[in-house]
């Protein structure tokens, strides 16, 4: 083990606790910081403080937001209020409407089913999506979740539990990525872009 | 510019001043503190906090340390006093100690003399290292720089300086690394390995 300072140690641990930061990276941003004027961490000291202080979840939505009481996704009167987007982290929302090709609610899973983590329906917040869909009239939910072992798994739950009601379900299209080159695109992402092919 | 909340923006700012990290990273950075509890983002607070306020330079050999005054590595009666280990970076230290290969004391200059990014002899740690040399009664001085242009030229720089005086100065030997493949070195330092050989 390289000694360093106890606190320059301690930095280090707190950092290798983040995700795809290893030891050595731990140790370079540690010693960066220490190089860097205090000023530096200071202000990422603020940061960190402002967050833990400030941002909450909706309690509507359960996205990130640092409002009274509901957030901008959910008062914002621009928006349709039968059609919700469901999202696995809050951080999907930011990215999906970036896309600016939704423009209805959020819901935030906050995880997915996951049978091997012992991630069960209850642990994330299903009970409460079912609930909004009910008493907000929701019209058309899309679930746009990764496209992983566990949200197949959760996006055949949702689609089971809301079957025979008067709701259309739908998930995000499968294809080519725009920019993507076809000789690096999986065959089954292929075949599902064949499948699903727009006509022009 | 995709849009989180105020507190979320200021911490993603923050963390993209770091070596390595982009806007995507610091996104899923800031994120995943934010998922975390509270605790995991008070204890990065405190774990900066400390290294502000207890981390400082060395008076004699200019690394970091927490002693009030020299640091452990210029009170260590186990060492020799008249070799000296001369390393640009603080971290470098911690890398050459482990290796047990030197007993000696060492001297961070805080970088290495570049032309280019406007650093001049004057700006690093060098009179300093001379005034040691002399003070201290030196007999050898290893220089552990960088193998780069920076690097190199502060080695000419340090050599010329110390010609002339009765004292042995040395660089890092050039070679191959340990367990590394022939077929992926290059001809330099091949060429360096096998003016540098040593027999069996």
């Amino acid at each position: 083990m390289i000694l360093h300072t106890p606190s320059l140690d301690r930095l280090i641990n707190e950092l290798t606790k983040l995700p795809g930061i290893g030891s050595k990276t731990a140790q370079r941003l540690a010693y960066h910081i220490l190089r860097s004027s205090k000023h530096y961490s200071k202000s990422l000291r603020g940061a960190l403080e402002a967050i833990e202080e400030n941002v909450h979840e909706c309690p509507r939505c359960y996205s990130f937001t640092e409002n009274e009481a509901l957030c901008h996704y959910c008062t914002d009167i621009n928006r349709v209020n039968d059609m919700l987007c469901v999202v696995e982290d809050p951080a999907d929302i930011a990215r999906l409407d970036y896309s600016g090709s939704f423009r209805g609610r959020y819901h935030v899973l906050h995880g997915a089913i996951s049978p091997l983590a012992g991630i069960a329906p209850k642990d994330i917040r299903l009970s409460q999506l079912f609930e909004r869909i009910k008493n907000e009239n929701i019209r058309e939910v899309i679930l746009a979740l990764d496209s992983d072992l566990e949200g197949d798994t959760t996006v055949l739950y949702i689609a089971k539990h809301l079957r025979g009601q008067n709701l259309k379900v739908s998930r995000l299209a499968h294809g080519i990525p725009i920019g993507g080159d076809i000789d690096y695109i999986d065959h089954r992402t292929l075949g599902r872009a064949l499948e699903n092919r727009v006509e022009i």
